[in-house]
């Protein structure tokens, strides 16, 4: 047994117990939580930038990267109270009937939405993430174990507790959020084998991150572990259409999960050149088959393992295929299930693509960069799932909750 | 390494082709092929029943409710048939849209119904299983791997062998539905840890078999390990149809999941021990506590472990509680999340106990033993899920899906 078994089975009884109360809480008053909890950032944003600065000063050795998703500024922390108080303004999951239905016998059915209850948020420096997950978890009713990464720990202590005062003011349990109080690893390790005391694990931050999750969760996960994105050119795709997708596809932000990775071009399209030129002109690496002979000469040489590998960088695989089924085998083997796009005008071509790229987003003649919970008006998101079984995609409140059938009879027996 | 894990991974690739034909196959194929299915059952039924004498001839040392669950008779091959001609008849739910909207930049967004892939069924000593669970999987538009239980390796292969000639007459690939080709247990082992292979695993049959899958799963599980129901007969309820019901959710089947295990009897309900006469009257040894002043008398003497045991015979629990509250508390503690039911007059209190009880089912005024997706108007069901995630209660076609996003554009870019 891990060391620390039986303090994730404490914060996970207590965090049960305020399910309990979330789960029965109306919309009313977990917005007035989130409300007052952005209010109380606002109000402790001193303190939040004090504590951040803290664990800046004692955050030797990371990355430049790393440093600036650690650091907060006053417009973090003012965009962070913004982010609670947008979550409170969407539409509240938790009691929608899903479907009805009157059995002969009179029997009325509903299934109706209801909390998941327990969901632990594994996740690494940004402290943003502590305000973002709690938010999302309570509004839809959910207890939130939160374990941010240690680097941010002062950070976390101080946003959290401007969380807890949020939820105080309304009257809702302490322990509907409550931070891991250790930055033991083996906390995660625990948080991961709790089956049955804790319901969902929500990984956020790298693949190092999530495939140890993945690998090791007894509780079910909601995550993607790469963005390995495609953009397919048809033969019949308007080639400014197609430049300009390709270049926000893989250009507009190079490191996140949406960005494109391999380009595959029909090599009945017209303009594969000016396409490649197009992305080098604008910083990035191209890297394709020296021997292809439109474009062999203007790349560099590119490997097996390219066509596996997410960059999250200014670098991209280009592929010449012999049209749309080609395309779909070649996402086939290797896309990650996350977002592929085609750039078509033929809408038959384009509906094959749809329907036969199995990914969790499909795009015709837009960019992958859309693979967003805002941008699909979900208001937000608790992260993207390439995973089969409940949520894919952007996931944000109806996500993170569940359903239970509800049926209304006069005294029915099956006899 | 587990010794099967080559075997699974090669039936799981073949799996994972077929299931991008029957992904895209219209519901008129997958239908026409479930009725080729059910006729060639029909037609294969001496060689089905030889195979079934073989196996109950075999059948050594194997308890008489094992037999029961194994041996095949004409009306039982007959019920199989028009089992997987039910499903045929069902509405499909791949490509349904769930939801659709077009985002301010244009970009037109549907969640659509697609199958959930690769699904393992993993049972015991029922071959209607094999029938059964291959047209849920296959309508449903995933390819199936049938593990079943060796003491029912001929009749399965025989049901096989019938629904494979079924899926070729309609030109729908034969790995859409394969037998694991051998009853070894470490082919079970192998199936739960291909993670990435199969999508899902669903254990069908005892106890022992859906711990062991829950407890080694790597795969995404749907299943229930207990069904420990209770029935709360509020004060306010009408003696008359609390007694119907009771009687009904204990005694129609006392073997099946749906059984009430518990009964919970509010201390001003006006007859309990009526209640408690009409459950030994139909033959119920019923067990309370012996020091409860109106029932002490006639019960058995309960003990702490009772309030946990799914007895799945003839035997209940009962207790009087101080109301709807403690009702809500015990089911809390011993509950096992399955189906719940309350039988009151009083619309406030039941609705507080549909509110409030965490179960996949609860019930007002009706007998826990309509927890079935039969009954549920599902038309079939695969199983009934008592985890929280993905699908919750019976589980049938709906249930083998998930969603994919696809966004139809005109060139969007985020910028």
């Amino acid at each position: 047994m891990n060391d620390a078994a039986p303090l994730i089975a404490d914060l996970a009884a207590a965090a049960r117990r305020a399910a309990g109360t979330l789960a029965a809480a109306p919309t009313a008053i977990k917005a007035a939580a989130l409300r007052a909890a952005a209010a109380a950032i606002r109000a402790c944003a001193d303190e939040i930038l004090a504590a951040n600065a803290d664990d800046l000063a004692a955050a030797d050795g990371l990355s430049g990267a790393m440093i600036d998703r650690l650091r907060l500024t006053p417009d973090r922390v003012g965009a962070m109270a913004a982010g609670v108080e947008a979550v409170a303004a969407l539409a509240d999951p938790v009691g929608r009937v899903i479907d009805r239905d009157t059995r002969p016998n009179g029997l009325a059915l509903e299934r109706v939405r209801v909390p998941i209850g327990v969901i632990a948020i594994v996740y690494e420096s940004r402290p943003n993430v502590t305000a973002d997950a709690a938010a999302l978890c309570v509004m839809a009713g959910n207890a939130a174990i939160l374990r941010g990464g240690s680097e941010a720990t002062l950070s976390n202590r101080a946003i959290h507790a401007a969380f807890a005062a949020g939820l105080a003011e309304a009257g809702l349990p302490a322990a509907a959020v409550q931070l891991v109080p250790t930055t033991d690893r083996a906390a995660v390790g625990a948080m991961l084998a709790a089956a049955g005391l804790i319901d969902l694990v929500v990984p956020r931050g790298g693949k190092g991150l999530v495939a140890r999750v993945q690998a090791e969760a007894r509780v079910p996960v909601l995550a993607h572990l790469d963005g390995i994105n495609h953009v397919y050119v048809d033969a019949s795709a308007d080639p400014d259409m197609a430049r300009a997708v390709v270049l926000d596809a893989k250009m507009r932000r190079t490191g996140i999960c949406g960005a494109m990775e391999t380009l595959l071009i029909d090599r009945a399209f017209p303009e594969p050149v000016a396409l490649v030129q197009a992305l080098q002109g604008a910083g990035c690496e191209v890297r394709g088959d020296p021997l292809e002979a439109s474009i062999g000469d203007i790349v560099q040489p590119v490997s097996d393992a390219d066509w596996d590998t997410e960059y999250l960088d200014a670098i991209a695989s280009v592929k010449l295929v012999g049209g749309v089924e080609e395309a779909i085998g070649h996402i086939a083997a290797h896309g990650s299930h996350h977002t592929d796009a085609i750039v078509a005008a033929d809408a038959g071509v384009a509906e094959r693509f749809l329907a036969a790229v199995d990914s969790a987003i499909v795009l015709w003649n837009a960019s992958t960069q859309f693979a967003d919970g805002g941008e699909f008006g979900l208001g937000a998101e608790i992260g993207i799932a390439t995973g089969r079984l409940h949520a894919r995609g952007p996931v944000a409140l109806e996500g993170l909750t569940t359903y239970k059938w509800v049926g209304r009879g006069t005294g029915q027996v099956r006899g």
